[in-house]
């Protein structure tokens, strides 16, 4: 059982500050994600795509602004379950919750900051009968680990900057690799496009386009996809795996049934004093909240972060004051044992 | 006469980021600030103090911060009326406001912001008692153009970091400076005080210290300031300027009498929606403003503007409905004929 102070559930921007806004009140934290890396939609979905409304960069890529908040975070040492969804909720008789996820690792925390961006981030599953039963079996929506693949025949199906990245990343991998798509076109960065055709014309990657993957064969484990193309009619393709790369779609998924208000797919909050939700001790902060007025802002999700942590510090600490002060005043001092602080002026006489 | 969409009043770094704000929907803004420079406290009192709380930087010189957000707005061109304290507001009969200032003045807005920080920062002054009779005329608390001190006999007083660097500086500009100091200690950064001392050495600065200045000499201008030693007793030193450098102290000043509510030195605003005013029509945002929680952080004084300028714009465009677009999608269209926006993903055929 893991335990923790504050448990975030969801790795994105607003859950990734909530580190460090619990370190400065020596809260501890422990972060929950579908994702099998940290930064939730930032990381996962435009890791290089340029945002202009973080207060102070006039341009940041996203995975970049990712990167900087593990830095500014890591003296914090927070705990990761990566990979793995927040299940279900529990309140002990204790008065905390305990979250357990889809894989049964179980969480105990005396406060929960949802901050689930706009939900788990469910894959687009292809129309293919028996997808399901083939599933970490061969079959993998996201790839977690490129290693998984290598020297094996992997098919690849999708159109967009996912398929094409990834394409791209395996041909160098996998003794195979193999893109299908429906289209003859694709669309994504236009030197994804220009390196995936490369890639075919030097024969490193197999292109079939103008076709679908419509069966999957196999007993324990794929063995070959079935492939119905325009104009050929059907193919067959031996090959150890297949990943489907067709988008990833927001599900608020089983938090919706965690007993908290729900309007229009996002949690109610009590914005007017500290973003909790109408179950005490279970708070909703960023993209996953809502109240009069929200903007779905990153830079929202920071200040909605701040706020949450001094309520949930008086929730632990029902019988302490704190008192805030400036990090620039008294520093950052990390659960790592590091400790950064402003130079300190001197008293000193000159004559 | 200044017109404008949204008079903002302090240019620290959440009336700054006000300006990108209403950029991004297409309003116009205009800055009034008492000091000289836009950044407020970042820029007048710590430029070169960390902030470690600023998310996405681990660690930011505030004058840093305040470069990087004159960057980020500078696409929308804001207006600025620096130096000039806003001192009266007044309703006009369209609905409007117009703020005058200190130095008369005046600005015409249908919304105006206060992000006025603690309050304008006032000097501390020396308790000398002809002292007001000579301001601006050789008697500076702010040193606004260094270039009005060269080849001037310039007298310094005061023993932090303001008053080491400014002698410092001017060491090279004026023809003579004379550091007064009650104390033989100095308070600062170390770098500072060992400079000083250099200096003092080398003959380049005219070190007193366990003195004060107790009274100034001239007609029109300073001519020269009588000095109390502690115990050499009573001194004369001819001099074209007298700058006591003393600190600045946060009062909410003339704004107190704007008919606003006001509670513990803060102006109260309705947090619950859009941080308004008892006056419809004025706002305040970041640590000018309080509510239930409040955090006098910069990071609130962001999502504190953001909301602002969705409410501004309702105010100013009653019948038109804003539909928020992010600016990893929509890209940031400046006023300046400048366009930021992510590169668009190609359609393209391969095969």
């Amino acid at each position: 059982m893991i335990k923790t102070d504050i448990l975030i559930i969801g790795a994105g921007p607003t859950g990734l500050f909530t580190v460090f806004e619990a370190g400065l009140l020596k809260l501890k934290t422990h972060l929950i994600d579908a994702l099998p890396q940290p930064g939730g939609q930032c990381a996962e979905i435009y890791p290089k795509k340029p945002i202009y409304d973080i207060p102070g960069f006039p341009e940041i890529m996203a995975g970049q602004l990712v990167d900087n908040l593990m830095e500014q975070i890591k003296p914090f040492s927070p705990g990761f379950t990566l990979g793995e969804r927040a299940e279900t909720i529990e309140k002990l008789e204790d008065d905390t919750f305990l979250v357990t996820t889809n894989k049964g690792t179980k969480h105990n925390a005396p406060v929960v900051a949802i901050a689930g961006g706009l939900g788990s981030f469910e894959p687009r599953k292809p129309p293919i009968p028996n997808i399901q039963d083939f599933e970490d079996k061969g079959v993998a929506y996201i790839i977690r680990d490129p290693e998984v693949y290598r020297d094996k025949k992997v098919v690849i199906a999708g159109g967009g900057d996912s398929a094409l990245d990834w394409t791209i990343f395996l041909a160098e991998v996998a003794s195979e690799v193999t893109l299908v798509h429906r289209r003859n076109e694709f669309r994504g960065a236009l030197d994804s496009v220009e390196r995936v055709a490369e890639l075919s014309k030097l024969g490193k990657v197999n292109l079939i386009t103008e076709a679908e993957v419509k069966e999957l064969k196999g007993e324990d484990h794929v063995t070959g996809v079935g492939i119905h193309h325009k104009t050929k009619g059907e193919m067959h393709l031996a090959t150890d795996h297949f990943i489907p790369l067709f988008g990833l779609s927001p599900k608020l998924g089983p938090i919706a049934n965690w007993g908290l208000e729900i309007e229009k797919n996002a949690i109610k909050v009590n914005n007017a004093y500290d973003y909790q939700t109408n179950i005490p001790g279970i708070y909703a902060i960023g993209d996953v909240n809502t109240y009069p007025g929200k903007l779905k802002l990153i830079l929202s999700g920071f200040h909605e972060a701040a706020i949450m942590c001094q309520s949930a510090y008086q929730r632990i600490f029902p019988d302490k004051k704190y008192v805030m002060k400036y990090t620039t005043v008294g520093g950052v001092q990390g659960f790592d044992g590091t400790k950064k602080e402003a130079k300190k002026e001197v008293v000193k006489a000159i004559n």
